[in-house]
């Protein structure tokens, strides 16, 4: 019998898969993982399917014992019942783990708890891993690599490839939550990792794979249950990337529908938070909060703690420069006092009458001046200025088109190596334009001050 | 001398407008205001400036001396230095207002100072109502009415008329704020008006013109300073119209930046949250968050909070529901006990190996149903069960299509007279569609579930 503790890296970079349950009706999952499969993964796809020659092109096999070299795992997709006989085929067949997509175990209790102890007494028996049951494997838009039953619909959107991976319980985060994201501009990520039941790969296993994995910048976690709660804070802690936690079922009555959702024994509130903050995790509430966290910290991964968190505000809006103090008041962030250098700079800019304090009012300067000159000379002046450690800019995109160059304004702050982050408001597609240009020149982007401001504690925790 | 208690009335049912400062220059903004009276407003509009015969093809005046009647106020948009001696001759000629755009008054300090004294003084003696300065007027897209500089580009995307009022110490939350929500499809509004300095006209004058305007169901107010807390306090307990306060300047760093930005004093964060709860008010942190709140309350006004807030979950995602559990417990919302007849109901749409718990996991029934009927049927059993207060329902929309027939379940729901609240997630265009259609429909829609849940506990209180 082999180690329990085999590596899972076979499963982010495997030369062959097996897809037991291929099928050629368009409605079936079984035809989703194969076209999945064959527009992004360049290995070799076995299609294992007795009743057909051939799926979609490539020739099908009766069984997987039939199946050649290489095939580093076998996707699982068909009725619980026959997917024991189909795992001890592929124990029989030497491959060194399977992914079971099917539903039908723990979760509806029962036959199904049966049937998932048998499944793992054959990983167990054989070293064999087993990712699933009851999930939706695995999205790397990074390789291109989507092994999962997800709406083949999450490649119209061209799969946008970033620094963030997740491990989830739950199929919403890794397929429709995935195609809400790309689609809307928020993010892009390289691993979305659905775990399932957890019968036996679980979070502790993926996570070590991805503190470890060049495309990961951040991990994060929604997570139903910790069955191995040591071993998990033990790799946070080890982590030197960050980690960001939702963990769901914190509740009484959330903890009872975690039960039946994924059979998971969720727990107590404060006790979980506690130990999660001990070991430098950061902990989200929701899953866009979730997003916004893991995004930001992927950009700003190493942000000294050293320094204090003192941040010059650039707003078009007294208001929106006020809200923005409270909040940082309120993580525990400070508005910088700007340099007498920055202040001379910017009263050159300004009107005469106008004194300079942070937050920066900008709009009587543009007003006067133009958006192009005062927003970069503004930025210049704040970036250099050694009492500031981050920018918070305020951008308002549409109608007016007073807008930054916005390009020249992240060169800007790469030199300075200082943390950058927008508030965008305008009108819907130039705003949507506007707020993938800064995606794409790495400036973390926000629809509410409050959540900008808390991923902005996130980073000088 | 008049009562100063006069009413403001006139500045949103006038017959006719005078515009001190209307410009030819389509870069100024007398030449917007002018534009932005003449694409709504139809009553008569009198542009005055010495220079010319005729702006945009409207007979101009020399002075507001020689404009005929009907004139219920005139708005000005001229230098601060001038205003004065405008304000003098609007008194002279009789007419009951003055909205005064033009910044360069308090805010800005010393001459500015003596300039806003001069305009109160001249206010005072002649009883004439002076809003402003430095502020943006009115936005009324119920009766097309702007009357404010803001940039003409606003009407590209049509006005949406609604029922949340807003009083706001902001140019940027009655410009650029509006563009973006409107285009976003995130709400509709009633009145958006910008008081800017208050030298008369203050949030109590229009709060109590604005809790008997029949187009008005909820004001929301973005304030950095209360003159009159006492006047204010007893309007919001007279109200009986929901009324939600974004208080500025609650941190010392952020009422420095209030006091520069309107002049204002703003005051201290608990004393402040103290009143305003003992006044019935809402509070809310963040901009969005002011007007999530907002259109809730304007949605579900007169909820009764005799009950208990007993919400049924319907979603397509385990994860979802848990999350929504942990939300509900967290803001003292219950998890209905679903009736024996609604779990029977249920129990005919689900997969038999499925328990009927609330969150209901619909998933499994929609595979298995197809999504039109598994949605109308438990939207149905829900609504009709007397232990549930609410519905808290989840969508994805795009790609896999299986979304409900929303005009149906908006009919169940008006006919069972219980609020329904939206979690919405999906391909960008496809969910902006349904979500605008669930806004017509009234239905609420949230992208976050914890907002959502904030929403519905203000619903509930």
């Amino acid at each position: 019998m082999m180690s329990r503790e085999k590596t899972v890296n076979f499963f982010f970079e495997p030369k062959g898969i097996a897809l037991i349950g291929a099928s050629k009706n368009p409605l079936k999952g079984g035809q989703s993982i194969l076209k999945n499969l064959m527009a992004g993964f360049k290995g070799k796809i076995y299609p294992v399917n007795p009743g057909h020659d051939e799926v979609n092109g490539l020739k099908s096999y009766p069984s997987i014992l039939d199946v050649p070299d290489p095939v580093d795992f076998a996707i699982i997709f068909i009725p619980a019942e026959a997917t024991v006989k189909a795992a001890k085929e592929c124990a029989e067949r030497g491959i060194p783990g399977v992914m079971v997509q099917s539903a039908g175990f723990a979760e509806v209790g029962g036959r199904g708890e049966v049937l998932q102890e048998e499944l793992r007494a054959i990983g167990r028996k054989n070293g064999m891993r087993i990712w699933g049951p009851n999930c939706m494997g695995l999205v790397d838009p990074v390789k291109n690599h989507v092994f999962s039953f997800v709406s083949p619909a999450i490649w119209d959107e061209e799969l946008v490839p970033g620094r963030v991976s997740f491990i989830v319980q739950s199929g919403m985060l890794s397929a429709g939550f995935l195609m809400d994201i790309m689609s809307h501009g928020t993010m892009g990520i390289s691993k979305a990792c659905s775990i399932g039941n957890k019968v036996d790969v679980d979070e502790c296993d993926l996570l070590e794979y991805l503190i470890d994995d060049p495309d990961t910048g951040t991990v994060g976690l929604y997570l139903e249950s910790m069955k191995n709660g040591k071993r998990f804070l033990d790799l946070c802690q080890r982590s030197r990337k960050p980690i960001v936690v939702l963990k769901g079922g914190k509740s009484e009555k959330g903890a009872r529908a975690a039960l039946s959702h994924t059979g998971s024994i969720a727990g107590d509130r404060a006790i979980i938070s506690g130990a999660l903050a001990q070991a430098g995790v950061v902990e989200a509430g929701d899953f866009m909060e979730l997003m916004d966290l893991c995004r930001t910290l992927a950009q700003y991964p190493e942000t000294s703690s050293s320094c204090g968190g003192r941040i010059a505000v650039l707003t078009y809006s007294g208001a929106a420069g006020i809200v923005s103090s409270d909040f940082l008041d309120q993580h525990g962030l400070v508005i910088a006092d700007l340099s007498s250098k920055t202040k001379r700079a910017l009263k050159n800019i300004f009107p005469e009458w106008m004194p300079v304090s942070n937050p920066v009012d900008l709009w009587p300067a543009i007003e006067r001046n133009g958006p192009i000159p005062v927003w970069q000379k503004a930025f210049e002046a704040v970036c250099a200025d050694p009492g500031v450690d981050a920018v918070f800019f305020h951008v308002f995109v549409g109608g007016l088109s007073k807008i930054p160059d916005i390009s020249r304004m992240a060169a800007i702050a790469e030199d300075s190596g200082k943390p950058v982050f927008a508030w965008l408001l305008g009108k819907r597609n130039e705003a949507h334009c506007f707020g993938v240009q800064c995606r794409n020149l790495g400036i973390p982007v926000f629809r509410e001050i409050g959540r900008a401001v808390e991923c902005m504690a996130a980073v000088f925790r």
